[in-house]
């Protein structure tokens, strides 16, 4: 019994392993979407803050449909079991401590997908004042996780 | 006169370098948002032809939407000049020909946009079926743009 119960466990681990794919490539995945993100936010910045005479409502819209968009997948099966150590473009910067806070992380996760979400609806109605406001709700969900789990540079 | 030209020319494409940033900036940017295709494209292709017994509707919606958003993100702003050279995450794999065909690039990638957008659609209806079909039809425009101006490794 207890042989089939380890077999089993061994099973889905490999299954899950198989769908995230190698350590390395899960922590290449997560670095792409938010260096994606990052230049996505990048460009909501520029266009609604620093040089406002450059804002163009649809450029905006694109910009934060993809911050929504990834937002909203499950960028969290990318920090599976050892992702705390290797290196995907580079090495992770992900806390050992990590995998003691899921619950955490887990509402962190919805709370920015939330804000990403609503930043999204903002940009579409295009009043700029608005986008600036839920512009920074965003980059509070996305602080209040680096100051979780991320190692600083 | 001609100064007068040279100058407004150099701001313009100081403007513009400032906007999509320095040429290793632009290559990882792009690099990160095909890397992030990559694994969502990964994560369809499991749940519909690989593995069908994993099919997850609200998973691939979410990575169709992450396709359709990147397709439609202004990706060709990262192929400034000099970004046939350079690295980002790795080097660039960009034809250095890539800047003498910027109409039939500019079809291709509106193709993809309008594939990706079509593969979101029919995620969001269900049929695995018509998921299938549509997803071969983003991957020949993924093809047809790699044919043109990516060197193979």
């Amino acid at each position: 019994m207890k042989i089939k119960v380890a077999l089993g466990l061994m099973l889905s681990a490999a299954t899950l392993a198989a769908f995230a794919g190698p350590v390395e490539e899960q922590i290449k995945a997560r670095q792409s979407a938010y260096a994606f993100l990052g230049w996505n936010t990048h460009l909501i910045k520029s266009q609604v803050s620093d040089h406002p005479e450059t804002y163009n409502k649809e450029k905006v819209i694109a910009a934060a449909t993809v911050m929504a968009a990834i937002a909203k997948a499950p960028l969290l099966d990318l920090y599976g079991p050892g992702t705390d150590q290797g290196t995907g473009w580079k090495p992770s910067h992900l806390k050992a401590d990590y995998f003691q806070k899921q619950d955490e992380i887990r509402q962190i996760n919805d709370t920015f997908a939330q804000e990403a979400a609503a930043l999204q609806a903002v940009a579409t109605q295009g009043e700029i004042a608005d986008i600036k406001t839920q512009f920074g709700k965003v980059g509070a969900a996305c602080k209040s996780c680096h100051d979780q789990i991320r190692v600083r540079d």
